[in-house]
């Protein structure tokens, strides 16, 4: 990335001592992660770019948006409905941070024990070194997890911070409360950006996110064939810039790819050697750009065929159905779709472990790896019903804990390595 | 203890073994812990006698409560409202564990790194060490902790678990969706135990579970007076014992307590050395047998004048208004009741900083221990606004974490005496 955008970061209050390191610490980790892979698709270009302009081009527009009025509103969970900030005439953005820097200014507020997740957006935010946070003119929050829920009262010392309360469990009466979590979800971005949620504009917005969350499940679909066409590096990386890309030009650039898949399967060129173990990753998000886990898990001569994640199939397997007549309709409609994601949140989640033996069989899987971020609660704990439903159908399991440390990365690739070699 | 309850213990499957190496290991601290204190209230034989039987006597009141039909139910949190356990004929009973047992076993269900509380518990159950816990026919959990949320579900399999979703905020939606959850206990728990909750029953219930937590609200209030009548420790054993006493015997017992301190609070007999600073404690709840951090800090010259705790205030404070005319009104009004706790588990939590704010007060504090359990995410990160309010009032505030283990208990020991010195 050029030095043509230090003035933006500089106006958006960045420290540029601080953002200089996190910028060196990225490409080349994704040089080694990413572009050796061999004979990828052409059309990954398209995403190395976004990962080569990550704070640049991207920030550009989020700028020019704002210049022009816009504003700009930051998540953290899949649970927050983008189609009610895009209807509003504001940009989502993801804001999961998948690496560790400001941990130090992170602990000043927060105890040492949480999840590296929350300990990086907290650390981003004390340490001013993402340019996306900043654009940020407010954030959402939701209830999904203790160190969440209790971590967005500190942020909203920092930034406007709107909380949403997600149930715990499915039932007809938490629907009704999620239902007005999403009616203020409405009111509060209204305010924000002035713009009004009129049917049309949430219809739009419908459409536009369905036809992302569809790009990437043809995306997924295609990695259902042996041999997969794509690796599923590649797949999570598309995943990841899911969350902050501009929608519409996403949406054709997945498509565009998922053009040039289908010609490869034809061809029969697939992204691995025959007869790799099929792989599906379940667990905690990871955002960009912790790629640790899949890169060992592909470089021990394994492919990940799916990602039961959030950063993944949980977060475009569900579209919002397009009949909704008025708005209250349509906000119904939204609210069962969002409430049916199967996040460890929920008790008890036997969703997911459904969804798991059905991705299975679906995706011909050779096994399962289990990925929590350590002191995640509500997945560390639920590991424990997956692995009772998988023992249960014969589908072999490997369960890991890790952070965004590389420390780990020898010991997880024995363990890695031993589990392929038992399931090959 | 005698060994004439052996038959009793094993009749209720428990592992004699590792049941009897729990038992060795309380004695001894509480005579170090309890009974080294000097010129003691006379009442407090009492308590020392319940600690003393703590596996025996009031266990054999449970089985004989079995005998006849009744059943008994394990609780973890003081939201799970005992009233209507009590009016629908069963016992209640607090299992929060306090000791670390069985947690070898726990671990192979569990994570490592999960709080202590949760741990104990799942390892109680696991090695069948716990009489109270073999006692009980069904357990009510809560959604209050993600630990605890998902712990249930493995729980579960060993114990029938009725969960209570409580919620995360305290607005109008929340007490709606709560006023559900009450309406399924009494549900579940007529099915249990094959009684009725009646308008009769409940307002008895009512009744005599207010009598309790008056009693030790007026303890509580002892305790203002400067030199305190009691020890904290005292304080907090007495209501650790609340969680799993005979209603009335309880009730009865601290209200002689209460009239015996009376006298020596004229005869102007305190517990302590004049001028010893007076600390409020603050945190994660202390289950018996946890007097860790109340011993080291009276044994370090302080005294510990009240418990913002829910082994502590947050479990008596208030009371259930007692003029609700029929049944669905004595719900509201119990449902409002239970809503006003300030666990960390909402968000925000602004009642509990006020509480503390006004405590301080009340109770001529001279400083603030916090004190949370390793790995309880809720309370590791409130601290932060505890600190937060604290700090603006001028109220000195210690930050501690610890576990069940003593590992740690010299460099305590240390930190607690250099606050004490800072603040003397
Ligand atoms: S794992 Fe749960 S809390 Fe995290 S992003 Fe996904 S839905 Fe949200
Ligand atoms: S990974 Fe787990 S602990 Fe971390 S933010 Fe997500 S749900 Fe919360
Ligand atoms: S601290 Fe919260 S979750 Fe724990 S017992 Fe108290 S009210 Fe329940
Ligand atoms: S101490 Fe914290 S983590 Fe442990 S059970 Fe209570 S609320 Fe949950």
């Amino acid at each position: 990335m050029g030095n043509g955008y230090r003035e933006m970061w500089k106006s958006l209050g960045l420290d540029l001592d601080a953002h200089d390191q996190l910028l060196q610490a990225l490409p080349p980790t994704y040089g080694e992660v990413y572009l050796s892979q061999q004979d990828r698709p052409a059309a990954m270009e398209y995403f190395d770019f976004v990962i080569n302009e990550i704070h640049g081009l991207r920030i550009q527009e989020l700028q020019e948006h704002k210049a022009s009025g816009g504003k700009v509103v930051g998540t953290f969970c899949v649970f927050v409905p983008e189609e009610i900030i895009r209807a509003a005439g504001g940009i989502c953005i993801g804001l999961c941070s998948g690496i560790d820097m400001g941990a130090a200014q992170a602990e000043k507020v927060l105890p040492r024990n949480i999840c590296p997740l929350i300990k990086s957006f907290m650390g981003f935010k004390l340490a001013k070194v993402c340019p996306y946070f900043e654009s940020c003119d407010m954030v959402v929050g939701e209830t999904t997890c203790d160190g969440k829920k209790k971590a967005f009262e500190i942020l909203n010392d920092y930034v406007p911070v709107h909380v949403m309360e997600t149930p715990q469990m499915k039932r007809e009466r938490d629907m009704v409360l999620w239902r007005e979590e999403i009616g203020d979800l409405v009111t509060g971005v209204e305010a924000l950006t002035g713009g009004d949620v009129t049917a049309d504009s949430l219809r739009q917005a419908i459409k536009e996110v369905n036809g992302k969350r569809r790009a990437l499940l043809r995306l997924a679909e295609l990695r259902k064939n042996n041999p997969s066409p794509i690796s599923g590096k590649d797949g999570l990386l598309i995943e990841q810039i899911a969350m902050y890309d501009d929608v519409e030009r996403f949406t054709l650039k997945v498509n565009e790819l998922c053009d040039e898949l289908e010609i490869r399967l034809k061809e029969g060129k697939g992204a691995h050697k025959p007869g790799a173990p099929r792989i599906i990753v379940t667990g905690t998000p990871m955002a960009v750009p912790n790629w640790k886990v899949a890169h060992i898990i592909e470089s021990s001569g394994a492919i990940i065929v799916a990602e039961e994640l959030c950063t993944g199939l949980r977060y475009f397997a569900n579209t919002v159905p397009e009949n909704g007549e008025n708005i209250e309709e349509m906000l119904d409609l939204l609210g069962k779709r969002y409430l049916n994601i199967n996040c460890a949140c929920f008790t008890p989640n036997q969703g997911r472990m459904e969804d798991l033996l059905r991705l299975a069989e679906e995706y011909k899987a050779d096994g399962i790896i289990h990925c929590s971020l350590t002191f995640c609660d509500p997945y560390a704990v639920e590991a424990n019903r997956v692995e009772k439903i998988l023992r249960e159908k014969g589908i072999p399991l490997l369960k890991i804990e890790t952070d965004y440390g590389q420390e780990d990365s020898g010991q997880l690739k024995t363990r890695i390595e031993a589990f392929l070699e038992l399931i090959g």
